[in-house]
Protein backbone atom coordinates (compact mmCIF):
# COMPACT_ATOMS: atom_id res chain seq x y z
CA UNK A 1 0.00 0.00 0.00
CA UNK A 2 1.71 3.07 -1.26
CA UNK A 3 -0.06 6.25 -0.92
CA UNK A 4 1.17 9.74 -1.61
CA UNK A 5 3.18 11.93 -4.30
CA UNK A 6 6.28 12.81 -5.13
CA UNK A 7 6.44 17.12 -5.30
CA UNK A 8 4.98 19.22 -1.93
CA UNK A 9 5.12 22.33 -1.59
CA UNK A 10 4.52 24.14 1.44
CA UNK A 11 4.10 28.21 0.72
CA UNK A 12 4.23 29.83 4.40
CA UNK A 13 7.06 29.13 6.25
CA UNK A 14 8.31 31.74 9.78
CA UNK A 15 10.17 30.04 12.65
CA UNK A 16 9.04 32.50 15.71
CA UNK A 17 11.89 34.48 17.56
CA UNK A 18 11.34 33.32 20.65
CA UNK A 19 9.53 30.40 23.46
CA UNK A 20 7.51 30.09 26.43
CA UNK A 21 7.39 26.34 28.29
CA UNK A 22 9.50 23.22 28.36
CA UNK A 23 12.26 22.64 25.05
CA UNK A 24 11.42 20.80 23.38
CA UNK A 25 7.81 20.20 23.30
CA UNK A 26 7.31 24.04 23.48
CA UNK A 27 9.65 25.13 21.56
CA UNK A 28 8.45 27.75 18.85
CA UNK A 29 8.90 25.67 15.62
CA UNK A 30 7.85 24.26 12.35
CA UNK A 31 7.59 20.88 11.43
CA UNK A 32 7.07 19.19 7.93
CA UNK A 33 5.32 15.48 8.89
CA UNK A 34 6.39 13.52 6.28
CA UNK A 35 4.59 9.59 5.72
CA UNK A 36 6.32 7.32 3.81
CA UNK A 37 3.56 4.34 3.52
CA UNK A 38 5.78 2.06 0.91
CA UNK A 39 8.14 -0.76 1.36
CA UNK A 40 11.17 1.37 -0.02
CA UNK A 41 12.60 4.21 2.15
CA UNK A 42 11.88 8.00 0.37
CA UNK A 43 14.98 9.69 -0.31
CA UNK A 44 13.60 13.29 -0.35
CA UNK A 45 15.63 16.89 -1.38
CA UNK A 46 14.20 20.15 0.20
CA UNK A 47 14.72 23.36 -1.27
CA UNK A 48 13.94 26.68 0.76
CA UNK A 49 12.74 30.25 -1.22
CA UNK A 50 13.04 33.34 0.47
CA UNK A 51 11.82 37.00 -0.20
CA UNK A 52 15.02 38.38 -0.67
CA UNK A 53 17.88 36.19 -1.42
CA UNK A 54 18.32 33.28 -3.76
CA UNK A 55 17.10 29.68 -2.37
CA UNK A 56 19.04 27.69 0.07
CA UNK A 57 19.27 23.91 -0.14
CA UNK A 58 19.22 20.99 -1.29
CA UNK A 59 19.13 19.55 2.29
CA UNK A 60 18.64 15.88 2.02
CA UNK A 61 16.10 13.96 3.90
CA UNK A 62 15.57 9.81 4.03
CA UNK A 63 12.33 8.79 5.49
CA UNK A 64 12.19 4.89 6.22
CA UNK A 65 9.85 2.42 4.68
CA UNK A 66 6.47 1.93 6.91
CA UNK A 67 8.02 5.26 8.58
CA UNK A 68 6.84 8.91 9.08
CA UNK A 69 9.00 11.76 10.22
CA UNK A 70 8.28 14.88 12.03
CA UNK A 71 10.76 17.21 10.44
CA UNK A 72 11.57 20.13 12.55
CA UNK A 73 12.80 23.04 10.60
CA UNK A 74 14.39 24.77 13.10
CA UNK A 75 16.76 21.65 12.95
CA UNK A 76 18.15 21.89 9.65
CA UNK A 77 21.71 22.99 9.41
CA UNK A 78 23.46 21.00 6.48
CA UNK A 79 24.26 23.43 3.86
CA UNK A 80 22.57 25.97 6.19
CA UNK A 81 19.89 26.96 9.25
CA UNK A 82 17.10 28.87 8.59
CA UNK A 83 17.13 32.29 9.88
CA UNK A 84 14.08 33.30 12.59
CA UNK A 85 11.62 35.45 12.02
CA UNK A 86 12.21 35.40 8.21
CA UNK A 87 9.56 34.63 5.50
CA UNK A 88 10.33 31.48 3.25
CA UNK A 89 8.57 28.44 1.60
CA UNK A 90 9.53 25.08 1.22
CA UNK A 91 9.73 22.31 -2.03
CA UNK A 92 9.92 18.79 -1.64
CA UNK A 93 11.43 16.31 -4.56
CA UNK A 94 11.13 12.61 -3.27
CA UNK A 95 11.83 9.76 -5.11
CA UNK A 96 9.02 7.42 -3.60
CA UNK A 97 5.00 8.66 -3.24
CA UNK A 98 4.89 10.67 0.59
CA UNK A 99 2.62 12.54 2.51
CA UNK A 100 3.54 15.85 3.79
CA UNK A 101 1.66 18.10 6.14
CA UNK A 102 2.79 21.87 8.00
CA UNK A 103 2.63 22.27 11.37
CA UNK A 104 4.13 25.37 13.10
CA UNK A 105 3.75 25.44 16.76
CA UNK A 106 4.51 29.43 17.98
CA UNK A 107 4.82 30.21 21.85
CA UNK A 108 6.11 33.35 21.91
CA UNK A 109 3.70 34.00 24.11
CA UNK A 110 2.09 31.90 26.85
CA UNK A 111 -0.75 30.42 25.25
CA UNK A 112 0.98 28.75 22.28
CA UNK A 113 -0.60 29.20 18.98
CA UNK A 114 -1.13 26.39 16.19
CA UNK A 115 -1.64 25.82 13.08
CA UNK A 116 -1.54 23.14 10.38
CA UNK A 117 -2.58 21.90 6.95
CA UNK A 118 -1.91 19.78 4.06
CA UNK A 119 0.93 20.56 1.73
CA UNK A 120 0.53 21.29 -1.74
CA UNK A 121 1.04 18.12 -4.00
CA UNK A 122 1.55 17.24 -7.20
CA UNK B 1 -25.53 11.04 -2.88
CA UNK B 2 -22.08 10.12 -2.32
CA UNK B 3 -19.02 11.95 -1.76
CA UNK B 4 -15.70 11.10 -1.05
CA UNK B 5 -12.41 8.96 -1.62
CA UNK B 6 -11.18 5.64 -0.45
CA UNK B 7 -8.15 6.00 0.89
CA UNK B 8 -7.22 9.01 2.97
CA UNK B 9 -3.42 10.11 4.84
CA UNK B 10 -2.72 12.43 7.84
CA UNK B 11 0.64 12.80 8.42
CA UNK B 12 0.47 15.01 11.47
CA UNK B 13 -0.34 13.22 14.71
CA UNK B 14 0.72 13.65 18.31
CA UNK B 15 -1.36 13.63 21.34
CA UNK B 16 -0.37 15.61 24.14
CA UNK B 17 0.74 14.95 27.14
CA UNK B 18 -1.94 16.39 29.55
CA UNK B 19 -4.70 18.54 29.66
CA UNK B 20 -6.59 21.68 31.44
CA UNK B 21 -10.00 21.84 32.03
CA UNK B 22 -13.13 20.22 32.57
CA UNK B 23 -13.09 16.72 30.46
CA UNK B 24 -14.09 15.36 27.86
CA UNK B 25 -14.83 18.61 26.61
CA UNK B 26 -10.97 20.16 27.35
CA UNK B 27 -9.04 16.75 27.17
CA UNK B 28 -6.38 17.38 24.77
CA UNK B 29 -6.91 15.06 21.87
CA UNK B 30 -6.74 14.14 17.71
CA UNK B 31 -9.68 13.16 15.89
CA UNK B 32 -10.42 11.83 12.51
CA UNK B 33 -13.63 13.16 11.59
CA UNK B 34 -15.34 10.51 9.14
CA UNK B 35 -18.29 11.74 6.88
CA UNK B 36 -20.19 8.93 5.08
CA UNK B 37 -23.00 10.27 3.26
CA UNK B 38 -24.12 7.06 1.34
CA UNK B 39 -26.36 4.75 2.12
CA UNK B 40 -24.29 1.88 2.62
CA UNK B 41 -22.08 1.24 5.78
CA UNK B 42 -18.80 2.31 5.66
CA UNK B 43 -15.95 -0.21 7.20
CA UNK B 44 -12.38 1.05 7.47
CA UNK B 45 -9.16 0.11 7.90
CA UNK B 46 -6.84 2.28 9.93
CA UNK B 47 -2.82 1.67 10.34
CA UNK B 48 -0.53 4.14 12.00
CA UNK B 49 2.68 4.65 11.24
CA UNK B 50 5.88 5.63 13.61
CA UNK B 51 8.53 7.34 13.63
CA UNK B 52 11.07 4.19 15.58
CA UNK B 53 8.76 1.70 15.21
CA UNK B 54 6.97 -0.60 13.07
CA UNK B 55 3.22 0.21 12.19
CA UNK B 56 0.50 -0.70 14.50
CA UNK B 57 -2.81 -1.54 13.31
CA UNK B 58 -5.19 -2.71 11.65
CA UNK B 59 -8.19 -1.17 13.84
CA UNK B 60 -11.04 -1.27 12.50
CA UNK B 61 -13.86 1.53 12.37
CA UNK B 62 -17.55 1.63 11.14
CA UNK B 63 -19.20 4.68 10.24
CA UNK B 64 -22.96 3.97 9.26
CA UNK B 65 -24.53 5.30 5.94
CA UNK B 66 -25.49 8.97 6.26
CA UNK B 67 -23.99 9.29 9.45
CA UNK B 68 -20.71 11.38 10.97
CA UNK B 69 -18.20 9.49 13.10
CA UNK B 70 -15.51 12.06 14.86
CA UNK B 71 -13.13 9.52 16.45
CA UNK B 72 -10.78 10.31 18.94
CA UNK B 73 -7.86 8.54 18.51
CA UNK B 74 -6.98 8.39 22.36
CA UNK B 75 -9.96 6.29 22.84
CA UNK B 76 -7.94 3.69 20.51
CA UNK B 77 -7.09 0.74 22.37
CA UNK B 78 -7.76 -2.42 19.70
CA UNK B 79 -5.15 -3.83 18.97
CA UNK B 80 -2.91 -1.42 21.05
CA UNK B 81 -2.98 2.17 22.99
CA UNK B 82 -1.25 5.13 20.95
CA UNK B 83 1.51 6.44 23.41
CA UNK B 84 0.88 10.08 24.45
CA UNK B 85 3.77 12.82 22.86
CA UNK B 86 5.12 10.56 20.23
CA UNK B 87 4.79 11.40 16.19
CA UNK B 88 2.85 9.26 14.29
CA UNK B 89 0.68 9.67 11.09
CA UNK B 90 -2.15 7.54 9.94
CA UNK B 91 -3.90 5.56 6.66
CA UNK B 92 -7.52 5.06 6.68
CA UNK B 93 -8.68 2.70 3.86
CA UNK B 94 -12.34 2.65 3.47
CA UNK B 95 -14.87 -0.09 1.47
CA UNK B 96 -17.06 2.87 0.21
CA UNK B 97 -15.99 6.65 -0.35
CA UNK B 98 -16.42 8.85 2.95
CA UNK B 99 -14.20 12.53 4.16
CA UNK B 100 -11.94 13.10 6.31
CA UNK B 101 -10.57 15.78 7.96
CA UNK B 102 -8.49 15.68 10.91
CA UNK B 103 -8.30 17.82 14.09
CA UNK B 104 -6.46 18.14 17.42
CA UNK B 105 -7.37 20.09 20.68
CA UNK B 106 -4.21 21.20 22.83
CA UNK B 107 -5.25 22.31 26.34
CA UNK B 108 -1.85 21.87 28.08
CA UNK B 109 -2.08 25.52 28.44
CA UNK B 110 -5.08 26.98 30.61
CA UNK B 111 -5.45 28.60 26.65
CA UNK B 112 -6.22 25.84 24.66
CA UNK B 113 -4.77 25.45 20.67
CA UNK B 114 -7.31 24.09 17.80
CA UNK B 115 -5.38 22.79 14.45
CA UNK B 116 -7.65 21.36 11.41
CA UNK B 117 -7.06 20.14 8.05
CA UNK B 118 -8.61 18.34 5.61
CA UNK B 119 -7.01 15.18 4.96
CA UNK B 120 -5.03 13.67 2.10
CA UNK B 121 -6.97 11.74 -0.36
CA UNK B 122 -6.67 8.86 -3.44
CA UNK C 1 -13.93 34.27 -14.47
CA UNK C 2 -15.65 31.29 -12.90
CA UNK C 3 -14.00 29.11 -10.04
CA UNK C 4 -14.70 25.99 -7.79
CA UNK C 5 -16.79 23.06 -7.86
CA UNK C 6 -20.46 22.30 -6.59
CA UNK C 7 -20.29 19.71 -4.02
CA UNK C 8 -18.31 20.47 -1.13
CA UNK C 9 -18.17 18.37 1.96
CA UNK C 10 -17.06 20.05 5.32
CA UNK C 11 -16.06 16.80 7.78
CA UNK C 12 -15.42 18.55 11.11
CA UNK C 13 -18.31 20.77 12.80
CA UNK C 14 -19.13 21.44 16.35
CA UNK C 15 -20.03 24.83 17.55
CA UNK C 16 -18.93 25.37 21.42
CA UNK C 17 -21.30 25.59 23.70
CA UNK C 18 -20.22 29.28 25.56
CA UNK C 19 -18.53 31.70 24.88
CA UNK C 20 -16.27 35.15 26.43
CA UNK C 21 -15.76 38.42 24.41
CA UNK C 22 -18.24 41.02 23.02
CA UNK C 23 -20.82 39.31 20.65
CA UNK C 24 -21.12 38.59 17.96
CA UNK C 25 -17.35 39.01 16.70
CA UNK C 26 -16.31 36.54 19.99
CA UNK C 27 -19.15 34.56 19.66
CA UNK C 28 -18.08 31.08 19.38
CA UNK C 29 -19.11 29.61 15.96
CA UNK C 30 -18.44 27.91 12.85
CA UNK C 31 -19.00 29.36 9.10
CA UNK C 32 -18.67 28.52 5.83
CA UNK C 33 -17.33 31.00 3.99
CA UNK C 34 -18.76 30.59 0.06
CA UNK C 35 -17.03 32.47 -2.45
CA UNK C 36 -19.34 32.99 -6.20
CA UNK C 37 -16.85 34.19 -8.42
CA UNK C 38 -19.44 34.32 -11.33
CA UNK C 39 -21.89 36.22 -12.75
CA UNK C 40 -25.08 34.08 -11.92
CA UNK C 41 -26.17 33.59 -8.29
CA UNK C 42 -25.39 30.27 -6.42
CA UNK C 43 -27.90 28.22 -5.21
CA UNK C 44 -27.20 25.45 -2.64
CA UNK C 45 -28.46 23.10 -0.27
CA UNK C 46 -26.59 21.21 2.71
CA UNK C 47 -27.42 18.58 4.41
CA UNK C 48 -25.94 18.32 7.99
CA UNK C 49 -25.09 14.75 9.31
CA UNK C 50 -24.78 13.94 12.91
CA UNK C 51 -23.48 11.02 14.74
CA UNK C 52 -26.71 9.17 16.58
CA UNK C 53 -29.74 10.82 14.52
CA UNK C 54 -30.51 10.87 10.38
CA UNK C 55 -29.18 14.01 8.28
CA UNK C 56 -31.17 17.26 8.85
CA UNK C 57 -31.86 19.48 5.93
CA UNK C 58 -31.89 20.47 3.40
CA UNK C 59 -31.12 24.25 4.05
CA UNK C 60 -30.83 26.53 1.88
CA UNK C 61 -28.54 29.09 0.97
CA UNK C 62 -27.89 31.85 -1.96
CA UNK C 63 -24.73 33.50 -2.86
CA UNK C 64 -25.57 36.58 -5.18
CA UNK C 65 -23.27 36.43 -8.25
CA UNK C 66 -19.04 37.85 -7.78
CA UNK C 67 -20.05 37.87 -3.70
CA UNK C 68 -18.84 35.81 -0.37
CA UNK C 69 -21.09 34.88 1.92
CA UNK C 70 -19.45 33.94 5.16
CA UNK C 71 -22.18 31.55 6.72
CA UNK C 72 -22.67 31.24 10.20
CA UNK C 73 -24.17 27.45 11.57
CA UNK C 74 -25.14 29.25 14.50
CA UNK C 75 -27.66 31.28 12.94
CA UNK C 76 -29.34 28.38 10.32
CA UNK C 77 -32.72 27.50 11.93
CA UNK C 78 -34.37 26.27 8.93
CA UNK C 79 -35.43 23.44 8.96
CA UNK C 80 -33.72 23.36 12.33
CA UNK C 81 -31.02 24.92 15.04
CA UNK C 82 -28.02 22.97 14.85
CA UNK C 83 -27.64 21.43 18.68
CA UNK C 84 -24.55 22.76 20.14
CA UNK C 85 -21.65 20.61 21.62
CA UNK C 86 -22.58 18.01 18.78
CA UNK C 87 -20.24 16.71 16.80
CA UNK C 88 -21.95 17.17 12.95
CA UNK C 89 -20.63 17.08 9.50
CA UNK C 90 -22.01 19.23 6.42
CA UNK C 91 -22.76 18.68 2.57
CA UNK C 92 -23.32 21.42 0.36
CA UNK C 93 -24.05 21.20 -3.34
CA UNK C 94 -24.68 24.22 -5.25
CA UNK C 95 -26.02 24.81 -8.78
CA UNK C 96 -22.95 26.65 -9.77
CA UNK C 97 -19.30 26.32 -8.99
CA UNK C 98 -18.53 28.33 -5.48
CA UNK C 99 -15.69 27.69 -3.40
CA UNK C 100 -16.19 26.90 0.34
CA UNK C 101 -13.82 27.45 3.36
CA UNK C 102 -14.52 26.04 6.90
CA UNK C 103 -13.57 28.08 9.72
CA UNK C 104 -14.23 27.97 13.71
CA UNK C 105 -14.00 30.34 16.56
CA UNK C 106 -13.42 28.97 19.69
CA UNK C 107 -13.88 31.62 22.84
CA UNK C 108 -14.72 29.31 25.82
CA UNK C 109 -11.53 30.57 27.01
CA UNK C 110 -10.59 33.89 27.75
CA UNK C 111 -7.94 33.68 24.68
CA UNK C 112 -9.86 32.43 21.58
CA UNK C 113 -8.85 29.64 19.46
CA UNK C 114 -9.45 29.79 15.73
CA UNK C 115 -8.77 26.74 13.02
CA UNK C 116 -9.80 26.92 9.29
CA UNK C 117 -9.06 24.26 6.29
CA UNK C 118 -10.23 24.56 2.70
CA UNK C 119 -13.46 21.92 2.45
CA UNK C 120 -13.48 18.50 0.47
CA UNK C 121 -14.58 19.25 -3.21
CA UNK C 122 -15.37 17.00 -6.08
CA UNK D 1 11.44 22.89 -11.37
CA UNK D 2 7.99 24.94 -11.52
CA UNK D 3 5.34 23.58 -9.26
CA UNK D 4 1.81 25.02 -8.68
CA UNK D 5 -1.17 26.03 -10.35
CA UNK D 6 -2.44 30.35 -12.30
CA UNK D 7 -5.63 30.09 -10.15
CA UNK D 8 -6.11 30.26 -6.70
CA UNK D 9 -8.80 30.82 -4.44
CA UNK D 10 -9.40 32.28 -0.93
CA UNK D 11 -12.97 32.14 0.18
CA UNK D 12 -11.93 32.93 3.97
CA UNK D 13 -10.99 36.60 4.90
CA UNK D 14 -11.64 39.04 8.02
CA UNK D 15 -8.92 41.63 8.92
CA UNK D 16 -9.46 41.38 12.91
CA UNK D 17 -10.06 45.53 13.87
CA UNK D 18 -7.19 45.60 16.75
CA UNK D 19 -4.10 43.91 17.57
CA UNK D 20 -1.75 43.45 21.16
CA UNK D 21 2.20 43.25 20.79
CA UNK D 22 4.55 44.81 19.13
CA UNK D 23 4.17 45.50 15.80
CA UNK D 24 4.57 44.54 12.97
CA UNK D 25 4.86 41.34 13.94
CA UNK D 26 1.92 40.79 16.29
CA UNK D 27 -0.33 43.07 14.29
CA UNK D 28 -3.42 41.28 13.36
CA UNK D 29 -2.91 40.31 9.63
CA UNK D 30 -4.28 38.05 6.76
CA UNK D 31 -1.60 36.70 4.77
CA UNK D 32 -0.93 34.62 1.24
CA UNK D 33 1.67 33.50 1.05
CA UNK D 34 2.81 32.98 -2.55
CA UNK D 35 5.83 30.78 -3.83
CA UNK D 36 7.14 31.01 -7.74
CA UNK D 37 9.82 28.24 -7.99
CA UNK D 38 9.70 28.58 -11.68
CA UNK D 39 12.35 30.95 -13.64
CA UNK D 40 10.28 33.59 -14.84
CA UNK D 41 8.75 36.37 -12.40
CA UNK D 42 5.18 35.79 -11.87
CA UNK D 43 2.68 38.50 -12.13
CA UNK D 44 -0.77 38.38 -10.63
CA UNK D 45 -3.81 39.74 -10.67
CA UNK D 46 -5.55 39.94 -7.13
CA UNK D 47 -9.72 40.21 -6.94
CA UNK D 48 -11.31 41.05 -3.73
CA UNK D 49 -15.13 40.05 -3.43
CA UNK D 50 -17.36 40.95 -0.23
CA UNK D 51 -21.21 40.63 0.95
CA UNK D 52 -22.42 43.55 0.28
CA UNK D 53 -20.29 45.59 -2.38
CA UNK D 54 -19.01 44.91 -5.91
CA UNK D 55 -15.47 42.86 -5.74
CA UNK D 56 -12.27 45.13 -5.75
CA UNK D 57 -9.11 45.46 -7.80
CA UNK D 58 -7.68 44.04 -9.60
CA UNK D 59 -4.50 44.31 -7.50
CA UNK D 60 -0.94 43.89 -8.98
CA UNK D 61 1.58 41.85 -7.50
CA UNK D 62 4.60 40.65 -9.08
CA UNK D 63 6.97 37.21 -7.03
CA UNK D 64 10.19 37.43 -8.89
CA UNK D 65 11.94 34.43 -10.35
CA UNK D 66 12.79 31.58 -7.11
CA UNK D 67 11.36 33.56 -4.52
CA UNK D 68 8.40 33.64 -2.00
CA UNK D 69 6.35 36.53 -0.84
CA UNK D 70 4.24 36.76 2.58
CA UNK D 71 2.44 39.67 1.35
CA UNK D 72 -0.31 41.42 3.82
CA UNK D 73 -3.65 42.01 2.69
CA UNK D 74 -3.34 44.71 5.36
CA UNK D 75 -0.93 46.39 3.22
CA UNK D 76 -2.82 46.49 -0.03
CA UNK D 77 -3.85 50.56 -0.96
CA UNK D 78 -3.81 50.49 -4.65
CA UNK D 79 -6.75 50.73 -6.07
CA UNK D 80 -7.71 50.23 -2.30
CA UNK D 81 -7.51 49.75 1.50
CA UNK D 82 -9.61 46.40 2.61
CA UNK D 83 -12.00 47.82 5.55
CA UNK D 84 -11.28 46.14 8.78
CA UNK D 85 -13.95 43.62 10.49
CA UNK D 86 -15.13 42.74 7.18
CA UNK D 87 -15.98 39.29 5.29
CA UNK D 88 -14.37 38.98 2.11
CA UNK D 89 -12.47 36.30 -0.28
CA UNK D 90 -9.60 36.62 -2.68
CA UNK D 91 -8.92 35.50 -6.02
CA UNK D 92 -5.55 35.32 -7.69
CA UNK D 93 -4.87 34.70 -11.70
CA UNK D 94 -1.18 34.31 -12.28
CA UNK D 95 0.60 34.15 -15.47
CA UNK D 96 3.06 31.46 -14.55
CA UNK D 97 1.92 28.42 -11.52
CA UNK D 98 2.64 29.50 -8.20
CA UNK D 99 1.79 27.57 -4.75
CA UNK D 100 -0.47 30.20 -2.48
CA UNK D 101 -1.12 29.45 1.17
CA UNK D 102 -3.63 31.71 3.70
CA UNK D 103 -2.77 32.61 7.46
CA UNK D 104 -4.02 34.65 9.76
CA UNK D 105 -3.04 35.86 12.87
CA UNK D 106 -5.41 37.09 15.19
CA UNK D 107 -3.78 38.92 18.29
CA UNK D 108 -6.78 40.95 19.12
CA UNK D 109 -6.04 39.02 22.97
CA UNK D 110 -3.32 38.77 24.64
CA UNK D 111 -2.74 35.32 23.67
CA UNK D 112 -2.82 35.29 19.36
CA UNK D 113 -4.70 33.09 17.70
CA UNK D 114 -3.08 31.59 14.21
CA UNK D 115 -5.14 30.16 11.28
CA UNK D 116 -3.67 28.40 7.84
CA UNK D 117 -4.80 26.43 4.88
CA UNK D 118 -3.87 25.81 1.70
CA UNK D 119 -5.65 27.52 -1.06
CA UNK D 120 -8.21 26.52 -3.50
CA UNK D 121 -6.26 25.88 -6.88
CA UNK D 122 -7.23 25.11 -10.57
Amino acid sequence: MQIGKRTWAIAEGYIPGWSNGPAPAFTSHEAACILNTGDADAHLTLTLYFEGRPPAGPYRITVPAERTLHLRFNNLSDPEKIPLETPYSSLFVSDVPVVIQFTRLDSRQEANALITTIAYAE
